[in-house]
């Protein structure tokens, strides 16, 4: 073989590797024929995307419509969420490699559609897109006037909320879907934001006791029933709350329950908990290596972004908020991650005027039920919306937890297998053999699927709930951040009988913040707030330290702290605001109980509280300082 | 090798073979354990059914409990009913060679569960087995008073229906289930049957219009839309019957529109046409050969045999009929056929009191929505019940349809492959082009998934509805049967607007039966009836035979022809019964419209009709005979 000859099959060897490694670029054009319905268009570039070298769909910039008449249907368990079907253009299911370039362009959903459905996928990138709905999944109108004798008040409804009002109750009328009242919260025009004190007028109470019942009590269960699942929660009440039209787009609201509303306040609503989180805009399940970058949520059926059992996450650039002049963004929170790895990074984001949290990560707490035979766990999901969660994977450490004697697990054992049987009951079988000592309501937690944590440089604001909440034992980063939340800024709970969400935070910085007037909705609460809902004196907590952050509060109580074993405040400066009246003024400024090594220093203190330190007999001497 | 040797070798062989083929037996025991919650242990075991050789699971006799809450959970798109999630203990899905043979025993079920769910199987048999509910999927009460000035009825229900009231309205609550008032209907306890002329006083009226609306009329859809599917049909409606509690377990009707019910009827109530059909018997797809014999089926929640694109079926002594004094069996049809093909056979079983038809078999209609490519066709399933249903496999017949032109098919395509993209969208790719002709709205059926039917020694009684829907071209047998029926004994239709069920019969026998005072709901209709719903003089139906019958009816009218080539009205008898009052007097004996080569020859007519044929110009000289 010659040199030339060398050289010639060299060149096609490094050729044909190029090819096999280069990306394909689809190129989705603006033109009319997509853009109205780009649906069956880019659902069959998709659904044909090469999974081995990866694909790049680039949207030349412009409006594409998607309509969930030719989506791709699929059922969904989504944590947190209803499980639906939903109907979607981007299956990205089982794929590697793919970025989806939006180019600058809008996508504009209609209906129960998922706008990017991730499932066991790899190295996913969505880039340079606005995502938002034809009609919203709420609705929102004006108090214009209220009558104090007969305790009423009128809202007005624009004409982008279609409404029905049957038998006295209204429903709000969307494409492809409607809500009733269900859950409502104020929000300020002026300021963008939850109004203040919303908690004396809303949640609207719409449901009440006191239904006629006849031999309700006959029914028995043979095994425990979720009192609070979509049927049975529906046993025992009747609507409360009566509607009436005054004028076209004015409805008159009785038998309130609460405080009347402020006139000019806006009051939002999106329907019965429970139903009415169907589409989320991101849902990324069981994916390694996900980036969302330059892209913006005007509006979602749920959450802004869902993540579960995936890792490595990272955020950037990624906005949330109202589009034309609303004042909701996503109906749920603005990102979720529930049993996620590796490192979740969330950065220079700006996240607003959603109806819950702002950041949510946690894992779950399973239920057990039954030990079939020596390595197998018969395990129950406690909360209906964690229906169809799988716990983890072979390999993965598995806490066994009694919360009554310790947050951490009095012993772990690794998966085999998990055999899913219904949506509420799966078997688990371990390597090691089942401990004598587990008994039915016990819980389990992975050990192995928590993430490592960064939320950096962002902006939370506006939105009902809370900014964080942090459930993770990995290092954690809380830096340069700005809030303004209606409930706290930071919550760290143990949580267990409700939620079902697992994960005690430690090794937690919270480092350059500002948090500007949070925890203005009406609660009596710590602006960061450590919390177990288990009264005992157990250490939950470790390892935190709150440094260098700004606090501007119209209220007292800038910090809760129970359960902890090592916290470090130091260099704080915390300023009193006029933005408010203040709601509690007998509070403090830190509440401390069940806790030992709390350590303050070099702090600022300007506020107003009278007492600074509240403590309970855990705790010895304590100065502020 | 010496010949012992051989003869050993030979042995070993033999007993290898018998060995390998046999079929396993698994005798599962009556044993406190395993009877009070069989789920588990009997799921595990059919889980691991060996599915070559086959397997024969032999149930001791006993009581045996089957509880959701360890059942496997599966998505199930069944036709006819709510697509739903379901439990089920006998996931018979990809089995070959089984029998589940219940030794006379009875299988209690909890819940929405389906006791056995059949898919893609081959040779399935079960036998021996009753199957009923812990409680039943619907409700009754006795009439026991009404208000003629009022308006108003009193209904008792026994402390086996526990109800409660939100906000005037009953919900019966069951186990893991409840039901609205919904589809009503009053049976004659005394008949134990449907109670004469109950049109007139049922279905309540749940609904009425009248809402107050607001700018409903902007929402526009791009595609056509489904108005009777379960989100869109709420619009427009509200509440109108009211109900009160008189005392425990005593209800009061209010605003009822039609005829007060009479006293000492049985009101049944199952809830929500749509939402209430939600737990079949047997769900049977995909499957070739499957037996059901000596099967009694006391409730379920929708019908008692469904069964999807299957072939060969043989039902034998299977039994239908109310428990425990009820009026009700299954809240739907007996038994319903779509799609299937080979041989249908119904012979020696008992069908009474279910809240439908007794025997239902068609195809389906699919809308031709637009052309993609040569070859592909877009269609869409026109009814919600029909979402997921797949019309057929590779090589397939497809007829192309316009009914304005043709009750036959226009031009026949064959199968290729058929991608769903959702539950009302589907793309099916043909061998052959797709003629230019076609145009959306255009029907499609499948012309190689229909029946041959055998329905021979039945007795089909007291249920609503009707007898036997038969839509099939293939050879039909009616045979020696005894009817007893609210609506039709026979109903022969082309029905395409509404329910999108297909096939126009042909090569129909009717012979030896008896039909005893059959459409005594209220109906002006035949006791059979051939009927298309398309207005034009097209023929659908050929050679019917309809032969040495006995009909007994109360009232005039025995038969309604239209749209037929060729039938034949021969040997039968018809007498005259005093059992209720004539409804319609002026009605002939005879309908015919649309039709040629009718023949009446050799009957017996004792009846009271003063004119016994009626018949339209179509068809020229006829005499009864």
């Amino acid at each position: 073989m010659n040199r030339l000859h060398k050289i010639a099959i060299n060149l096609v060897f490094l050729l044909t590797t190029c090819i096999a490694f280069a990306q394909e670029k689809i190129i989705i054009k603006n033109t009319d024929d997509i853009t109205q319905d780009a649906t069956a268009y880019v659902l069959n570039k998709v659904q044909n995307a090469n999974s081995i070298k990866g694909s790049h769909f680039f949207f030349e910039k412009g409006v594409y419509h998607f309509y969930p008449d030719k989506g791709l249907e699929k059922f969904c368990y989504i944590s947190n969420h209803k499980d639906v079907f939903v109907k979607t253009a981007f299956p990205l299911i089982g794929k590697k490699n793919i970025v989806i370039n939006g180019g600058g362009s809008t996508f504009i959903f209609h209906g129960k559609m998922i706008p990017f459905l991730v499932e066991d996928g790899n190295n996913i990138k969505i880039k340079n897109v606005e995502i938002d709905w034809a009609t919203s999944f709420h609705s929102e109108g004006k108090v214009i006037d209220k009558d104090l004798k007969e305790h009423t008040f009128d809202v007005k409804f624009s004409e982008e909320y279609p409404y029905e009002i049957r038998n006295e109750q209204v429903y709000f009328i969307k494409e492809y879907y409607e809500h009733n009242l269900g859950q409502t919260i104020l929000f300020d025009e002026k300021r963008r934001a939850v109004a203040f004190n919303t908690e004396i007028s809303t949640p609207i109470s719409t449901k009440q006791k006191g239904t006629v019942q006849y031999q309700i009590e006959s029914i028995n269960y043979k095994y425990t029933q979720d009192r609070k699942d979509l049927t049975l929660r529906k046993i025992g009440l009747k609507d409360r709350i009566k509607v009436k039209e005054i004028k076209p787009g004015v409805l008159r609201f009785y038998n309130h329950k609460k405080a009347l509303p402020p006139i000019g306040s806006i009051l939002t609503t999106k329907g019965a908990q429970g139903e009415n989180r169907v589409a989320p805009a991101l849902r990324i399940k069981n994916t390694d290596s996900f980036l969302c970058q330059n892209v913006t949520i005007f509006n979602a059926g749920g959450m802004g972004l869902i993540a579960e059992n995936s890792s490595n996450i990272t955020l950037t650039n990624l906005v949330i908020t109202p589009s034309k002049g609303k004042v909701v963004s996503t109906t749920a929170d603005a990102t979720h991650f529930v049993g996620c790895r590796g490192k979740i990074e969330i950065r220079n984001s700006f996240f607003e005027n959603q109806l819950d949290d702002a950041v949510n990560i946690h894992g779950t707490y399973q239920e057990v039920v039954n030990v079939e035979g020596k390595h197998t766990l018969g395990i129950r999901m406690g909360h209906h919306q964690q229906e169809g969660f799988i716990i983890g994977k072979e390999n993965d450490t598995i806490g066994l937890v009694r919360l009554d004697d310790s947050f951490s697990p009095y012993q772990t054992l690794t998966i085999a297998t998990i055999k899913v049987i219904n949506s509420r009951y799966q078997l688990i079988t371990f390597k090691e053999e089942i401990p004598a000592v587990i008994k039915s309501g016990d819980l389990i937690e992975n050990l192995s699927a928590y993430p490592e944590v960064v939320i950096e440089k962002n902006t939370f604001r506006g939105n009902r709930a809370r900014g964080l909440l942090l459930s993770t034992p990995k290092k954690t980063l809380v830096k340069d951040n700005y809030f303004h939340t209606e409930m706290e800024a930071i919550l760290i709970p143990v949580e267990s009988g409700k939620w079902f969400e697992s994960g005690s935070q430690s090794n937690l910085t919270i480092v350059g913040n500002i948090f500007e007037d949070c925890n203005h909705g009406g609660h009596s609460r710590g602006l960061i707030r450590l919390v177990t809902d288990d009264d005992n004196q157990n250490y939950a907590f470790s390892n935190i330290t709150i440094e260098n952050n700004i606090f501007k509060s119209f209220d007292n109580l800038i910090l809760e702290i129970a359960n902890t074993d090592g916290l470090k405040f130091i260099g704080n400066t915390i300023l009193k605001t006029e933005t408010f009246p203040m709601l509690y003024p007998d509070n403090p400024a830190f509440r401390i109980k069940s806790s030992r090594d709390i350590i303050f220093h070099n702090n600022d203190y300007k506020g107003n509280a009278s007492q600074i330190i509240q403590k309970d007999v855990t705790i010895g001497e304590l100065s502020f300082q």
